[in-house]
């Protein structure tokens, strides 16, 4: 059985979109939105500014009447009132006569312009000017800023603050968002132990189950590191049946064979497996498999194959179920030096990048630094053997 | 006293600098430090790996006795043992013997090497080798991937999933990390209404409040939001003196020069102003104090006058209270078309980045769409008139 679903790239992520999956939706609070991503479009509900407001302080006007204003020939008005900002204006305009007005307070009605302050003189009840204004001088028109109906974020956005801010300006106090998806992260290996216990003989410590778990909630996504299951039938099936009340499982393989299928037959158990090794370097030992509609990932044991496998892989699935529109990301550079690969196989390279040059790390998957030092990685075809100093490449960035 | 202690933004800045300041340092288990500021440098405590351990499945040999193998005279080498990956090597090599040895397993006692299982044929209780292999072939040394000691990771580091996983990596299960800043955030002004609220004449729903406490939180600080206080003396005072029970208060003014007074006044009454204005546009009406060792700034109520005020005076200082090392994100564009500035006013410009260029956002501060659109801004100093198109610029981000 094992080995006998190996698939190519493609064929492996055509298969993991067909798993049947529906973002789900839930509302939250605008003051415990950012971050989440928009799951609906939004539209502005009212006109913003939802009045004619004045962008100054000063004395709001019929624009007619200062239009004969000169330094030599200024123009008397009579102030009849004063509106401040948040005022409801209670006065009207008529020819000759003019009302104080604060920055942000709405014009009262027949006012169409507004005179700065510095600009005029007051002798008791009148206001001096001395310039002409055209109709809308120093005035914001309702709407002007944001018509009511013009779309302002589309779902699938990952809100900001500037996101969270424009929905409280056009009055939302909640939101619609995508619910994060809940995963479990289970990694297996005997060698394996967690941080904090004693360094025993032959023992190292977990390195995937944090990178995992930490990699999803960056995401955007829930995750919970369910510990480590041992290299034994029953350690192992519990762990992936605790995994099962999650909406994903992925495990991170231990590093022998002799784990990779274990996994496979406890899913073949259970559900069914999809996948078992895809023809890429890394990422032959990968296994994808369905257990009551729930979606199981098992991913290499060395760091390096597991983030590359799980960045081609996993994180394509997870933005779908977070809702993210969003592709990948990907950069271009260029190769720091010339590089071999085997010609039959497709090869993913880690990389680091340097301004615009892309290092290759050739440390081997298994070094915990190359994990560390590697920005994404570059992908070498089936029919390339060497990629040379200077060729540009595209990087997938981690 | 209003404006009397108008400064330039470097005075301000080293006024700000100034302010006693010691980042709080907590503890925190590492399955929660994901997005912190480390508190201490971190050195291994171990080497990695802390054996040397197997790279392949195969054979652990004494590389000395595979160096006369070849295809036509291959070694026969007697096999004494097995060892899996978390195993404790029971076995010791002798002249002429071999042990089953798993990726990722240690090497037993005397084994310098180990030959892939691929490249060998069992016969018996014998493996046969065909090829000569070097000393370390296949094998990762002990510490060659991080030697004990080594210094993983610097204070003032935001902890991203690679960084915890290094971290659980060498064994640490908990991690020093500076306390978050609690910040409160207030929004004045009688015309400001809470999203959720219905909107009455004159009335605008609040921006900056949204806005300053999700990009403090974006920044990594504990932002609360306590709502708006109205322009009276009362009821502003009242939430100044709620909002002491933070580390840092921050205000955004409603849009007139009124509210500004009465801010400066109440500072001036429970502590002392130390800036009120700064020489730059927008910026005018900042105002920055201190009460009972507690800092207070006031930023300017047009939204993006307020963020770039918030991004040149609060962010620095709030990063340095977080422990972050690193400096404000800035970057070189052309910009899009020529601006006119006003000889003598240092100002600050919002731009919107596209590709390789940077363009200028005219429509003025107060206007949402501005704020939305902005990528960052533009410094012209004092001393230009006129900034041509295609001309460098630095791009201050938000």
């Amino acid at each position: 059985m094992a080995f006998l679903k190996v698939v190519s790239l493609e064929e492996a992520l055509k298969i993991i979109d067909s798993f049947p999956l529906e973002p789900k939706i839930e509302e939250v609070p605008l003051k415990e939105a950012l971050g989440r991503i928009l799951a609906e479009d939004i539209a502005s509900p009212i006109d913003v500014p939802p009045f004619d407001r004045s962008t100054v302080d000063g004395f709001a006007v019929i624009s007619k009447d200062t239009w004969k204003a000169s330094e030599s020939n200024p123009v008397r008005l009579k102030i009849i009132g004063q509106i401040n900002a948040g005022d409801v204006p209670k006065v009207e305009l008529n020819e000759g006569t003019a009302v104080e007005i604060s920055t942000g307070a709405p014009l009262p009605k027949n006012a169409d312009a507004v005179v700065m302050v510095e600009e005029v003189d007051v002798e008791g009840d009148e206001v001096i000017i001395y310039k002409p204004h055209y109709p809308q001088a120093n005035v914001m028109k309702r709407g002007s800023d944001i018509p009511k109906g013009k779309v302002l974020l589309k779902k699938g956005t990952k809100l900001g603050y500037k996101d969270t801010a424009l929905l409280s300006a056009v009055g939302f106090s909640k939101v619609k968002v995508f619910k994060k998806p809940k995963v479990a992260v289970i990694s297996t290996g005997n060698e394996i132990i967690l941080p904090g216990e004693d360094l025993k003989e032959g023992k190292i410590y977990d390195i995937n189950g944090r990178a995992i778990t930490d990699a999803v909630r960056e995401i955007g996504g829930e995750a919970y590191f369910l510990g480590i299951a041992e290299d034994d039938r029953e350690s192992m099936k519990m762990k992936i049946i605790e995994g099962l009340n999650y909406d994903i499982v992925i495990l991170s393989g231990g590093a022998s064979a002799g784990v990779r299928d274990l996994t496979s037959s406890i899913i073949e158990e259970l559900g069914e497996v999809l996948i078992h090794g895809i023809a890429i370097q890394p990422g032959k030992p990968t296994i994808i498999g369905r257990i009551n509609g729930k979606s199981i990932f098992g991913l290499p044991g060395y760091p390096t194959s597991c983030l590359t496998n799980f960045t081609l892989l996993v994180a394509p699935f997870l933005r779908k179920l977070l809702g993210l529109t969003q592709e990948h990301k990907k950069t271009k550079k260029k190769l720091a030096f010339k590089v071999f690969s085997v010609k039959g196989r497709r090869q993913f390279l880690p990389v680091k990048i340097n301004g615009e040059i892309a290092e290759p790390i050739l440390k081997g998957s298994g070094a915990v630094t190359s994990f560390v030092e590697a920005d994404g990685f570059i992908e070498i075809p089936e029919n390339v053997e060497i990629v040379e100093e200077d060729e540009e490449v595209e990087v997938y960035l981690f």
